[in-house]
């Protein structure tokens, strides 16, 4: 089959690889019907993390099950199915309270990469969830965001308690920052405010939901957010970037009592304690509980409420991925689905 | 009057000083009938804080309203009261979030020092309580404590989601700790894990409502309650001292999707953001909203329902501020009552 593997900071390629098999019994075999490039991926590609040896690339993904270990219960060949970048088994307490990404026995999902035609998720039963029904190709899109950038976004609104009478502040405006507008709004936010300065993300911050958009960064943004709160604060801000800068952005803009849900892969971070303990503000983040949502996100997508599938602005070809990463890098793209 | 000023690390003194007086028609003054050293008091007193020229002292306070600005409406001379550490209007949207140690026109409640005879109180209508009528003496330490150590320490045992069913872990076993642990235990809390390594302070943890002492402290401590809670960690934990280690040693103690509540005053913190991202704890702290709870905390202590004045080990006449300072600091008190 054939899958995409990253060599070095700028270097991917795609390559003839094993189909992978059932390794264990709670594994499941996925026949890929689209992947795509997270913005987590241009971490490795632009060398801000290490890439060690060449590394099969790629954790969202939608398709049908081509094969199941002899303990999968939930899913069989032919279901169609979506499943978390992170699997858990469900049943463990910490799945039970809804942070699936840190199951106590869970496991990255893609272990062979999900930029392939095939790929072997672990703990399938816990972690797939069948689609009411096989999409039409037009659904494809949105059902796949659901795999990682809108169940980030939306549990970034989520711990941010965005909710009907809120102003919500959204740092950030790739995929899932935008993602998180659309489910600020969803959650019945009064006010979300887009932090960005791109004039196309700002069109589909708009779009999704967005109120108002500030330009400004750092402490000028935080001001900006301030005059828009009657001096305040915001109730609930997102953090979708994860810098430094961001994240105090993030903190500074809440106002006291207010939640910050910060989904920005950390990189750069350290919190200074005493601003964090005058800020006096609620923090939750980290990687989404994506399996908690996807059920909700689901039936939202099938009844066509949302269309989240609208962040991916370029399609190629599987064997095009590496354009798809220089036009995501370039910032030419938001996000790149790969068609296998 | 008689008040106790510190001149520099080590060097408190207790001197005449003048009457304090109304300033802003939202003042009061309040004739102290008691008022007491608090953990804080202990970092300038160290040298850990810079003591910037002649410092009046203290923040915690129980008295008799002595004279009112002609703004204040909802106390009168003669009125016997309690107060935050911090004044606040109760009236602007933080307060009404219940968030009135950042109060929007907030300001430090005890500018004169409350390690005094007399002090003044700013925005006195949002500041201060009547307590359901005069306390007996024995009363008196309790209502002291809920002026800031009883309520911080509630704060913490709030913000860690504190309740039935759950596992609470406590970082510090200060007065603060200490109440935090009352506090749990008042809240509902299934079991409360003290971590303290001072036989007297956990012999009152255990009278607090402690059902586990973990001696270890850092990583061997988190591996303790992890031990103790079949691996995924506590539910709620709250932090009381304030340090890097220990604000370390409770976000790891807490299991992925449950609270944190910091109350201990942010020295040397630096939270490293991956390890915070990925311990995927939901963090709430700061100065603590004291007055949120003190109509709860009052009706309590009136009940006889609860008895926080027990931190108080030590009581000791105004004059002997300076003995008061030396045996906190020493550690032959956990907290010293001063009587004017």
């Amino acid at each position: 089959m054939r899958g995409v593997v990253m060599y070095a900071a700028g270097d991917v390629r795609v390559e003839d690889r094993d189909k992978p098999t059932i390794e264990k019994p709670t594994d499941a075999i996925i026949k890929s019907a689209a992947s795509c490039v997270c913005g987590s991926d241009l971490w490795p590609y632009r060398g801000v993390d290490e890439v060690k040896g060449p590394s099969p690339m790629g954790h969202e993904y939608v398709g049908w099950v081509d094969e199941v270990g002899s303990e999968v219960k939930n899913v069989k060949p032919g279901d169609f199915v979506v499943g978390s970048f992170f699997a858990s088994d469900n049943t463990c307490e910490i799945c039970e309270a809804g942070f699936q990404s840190r199951c106590i026995v869970g496991e990255f999902a893609c272990p062979t990469g999900a930029q392939s035609e095939y790929l072997r998720v672990p703990l399938a039963d816990g972690t797939l969830v069948k689609t009411p029904g096989e999409p039409t190709p037009d659904l494809i899109p949105s059902v796949l965001a659901a795999s990682d950038v809108l169940g980030t976004g939306w549990f970034g609104a989520v711990a941010a308690q965005a909710g009907p009478g809120k102003t919500v502040a959204v740092v950030g405006d790739g995929a899932v920052g935008l993602l998180a507008i659309l489910a600020a709004k969803q959650l019945g936010a009064e006010r979300i405010i887009a932090m960005s300065r791109h004039e196309s993300r700002q069109k589909l911050a708009l779009e999704f939901g967005a109120t108002d958009i500030v330009e400004e960064r750092g402490d000028e943004g935080v001001a900006k957010v301030k005059d828009l709160t009657n001096g305040y604060g915001a109730h609930s801000v997102v953090e979708a970037v994860g810098t430094q800068q961001s994240m105090l952005q993030a903190i500074q803009a809440t106002r006291p009592g207010g939640h910050v849900g910060y989904v920005g892969v950390s990189h750069d971070v350290e919190l200074p304690g005493q601003a964090l303990f005058f800020a006096e503000v609620n923090l939750l983040g980290g990687p989404a509980p994506v399996r908690r949502f996807l059920p909700d996100l689901l039936d939202r997508i099938y009844r066509r409420e949302i269309d989240p599938g609208k962040v991916f602005d370029l399609t190629l070809p599987l064997e095009q991925a590496a354009e798809a990463y220089k036009a995501m890098d370039e910032r030419r793209a938001i996000k790149a689905l790969l068609q296998p």
